[in-house]
């Protein structure tokens, strides 16, 4: 898409700007009335190292202008990845933004925030003219910077930033066995096991064998299935049942049976109910575990990579 | 670390700066002589919709100053993921940054990139003083945006920017089946049972059992193990193998052994050799088909995250 200057569309342009990544930002002061004011803002940046000085820029029709305007200091606070909610906070017009914040005071009492990545303590240096908005230079006086990991903001959505891959490490992949640690293969198959350890261990302990649990699970997810409808379900997995170990599990009182031949349609007893939810129980905790200092974007990643995966090797 | 006005230490306001996480853009323009010009730079943002202005600033010690004080129009590149050796290519000095570069020209006969993620031609509106820096606020006067995905640079490194993952959805998930496809340890199961199905078709096929496959794995990767060693190593996916199974695969003539009892060392033969070789091309082949349409970053993301998945589950 090419846009001219005869034709420059808002909507267009503010959509090409969102290709440009941003960190997010939350920027305040205090007005003549000694009201505490901030905004988000994703339009900061680096000016100048000697004197130490950054910008951002604010809308003229903000409400906020004046107290921008007339007020010596600002303090610009660099939001940190767990802080989307005092992003979103600070982009609402109408509510009191700073209640229950627990806040410190800075030059000028400008209120602080806390738990965010970087703050710069800045005196207004310049305010410029920028079309429809003013562009504030401020000089750093006093900064902090606690390098947590940071928000950002890209397409018009909140983004997670992650350090690129060094990919001479990764291209040096060894390739002369399977059982590299790099080898993908050999990854899955190690956390897969390892994960199904703590399971495994209640499935044996309770007297099942690893087809009943994986028949049992499938039945606590539906009911009335028939064999073949199992085995749909379990040939994902690289498994496949016969009518002979179905009726074990019958015999053992962990799932009942109706019906006849391939119209079988096979349910989970009291018995077998009660032990495929202490085994999703084993199973959810084991996740929990495995999933520690992950956290939902890291896991979301995870699953979305895993999903590929497995649509690429379907077969 | 809390940094106060009487002590701003150079170095350490730019890593506070670098808790901001940006784009990467190239800015070009055309010098007096006609000669291009063009640099890399972070300190990118946008300024205002009506009318469309962006802005950047430049140390005043750069050689490229004088080109941007005099110009009167400037092009700014938005630059995507892949282009990383761009980046690094105009952040260089001494060298012919625009060398073999296919050119488009803009208004005053300005150098314009390609395959960039957006690309912002402007007019020179206010050149600002910040500091050390200038900074350059242009009009936007005709404006392209490919929306690739952007490159981004975060704590002085190059970084790559993901969409935020919905925390409602990933919250929502349903706990009432361990076969739910949300569920971690079904991902890991059935990528790694799919991604094993054409090596497991080849060792079969070459008259192997799993066993034997695992054990001939292991001696390619290292000489002279003895069994121990080796169900070392495949304890780590769960398997254990005696000295029965071992007496199989020498008998089938896949691997020697030399000395005696626990200190039996075991090695390759040719056969065995050749086979491992044609079913590590195998692997290494699914694993190709498994990775389509993932880059190194989503891979080494991958990997690292199953690492930590394995490091929290072991046992």
């Amino acid at each position: 898409m090419s846009q001219s200057d005869k034709v420059i569309d808002s909507r267009q342009f503010r959509n090409a700007l969102g290709a440009f990544a941003t960190g997010v930002t939350i920027v305040t002061t205090q007005d003549a009335e000694g009201r505490d004011v901030g905004l988000t803002a994703s339009s900061f940046n680096s000016v100048s190292l000697e004197p130490p000085m950054v910008l951002w820029s604010l809308t003229k029709t903000s409400g906020s202008l004046s107290a921008f305007m007339e007020g010596e200091y600002f303090a610009v606070h660099v939001l940190a990845a767990d802080q989307q909610a005092m992003s979103d906070r600070f982009s609402k017009r109408g509510i009191d933004k700073f209640e229950g914040l627990a806040l410190e005071r800075g030059p000028g009492g400008i209120p602080l925030l806390g738990d965010c990545s970087a703050r710069f303590q800045c005196r207004t240096s310049y305010r410029y003219e920028g079309g429809d908005h003013i562009i504030f230079v401020g000089e750093v006086i006093e900064f902090d910077h606690w390098a947590h990991p940071p928000l950002a903001f890209h397409g018009g959505k909140y983004a997670k930033v992650f350090p690129r891959a060094a990919a001479a490490v990764t291209e040096a992949e060894d390739i002369g066995s399977s059982f590299n640690k790099d080898y993908l293969g050999f990854l899955l198959g190690v956390a897969s096991i390892q994960l199904a350890v703590p399971v495994r261990a209640g499935w044996q302990e309770m007297g099942l064998s690893e087809c009943g649990y994986f028949v049992l699970s499938v039945l606590a997810a539906g009911k009335h299935r028939t064999l073949a409808q199992i085995n749909q379900i379990l040939s994902l997995g690289g498994h496949h049942f016969d009518d002979a170990e179905m009726d074990r599990l019958v015999s053992a009182g962990w799932i009942t049976v109706a019906g006849e031949g391939v119209e079988r349609q096979f349910d989970l007893t009291t018995k077998g109910r009660e032990v495929t939810v202490k085994l999703f129980v084993l199973a959810k905790s084991a996740e929990q575990k495995a999933i520690e200092g992950l956290d939902w974007d890291d896991l979301a990643l995870l699953k979305g990579l895993l999903q590929k995966v497995i649509r690429n090797t379907q077969v």
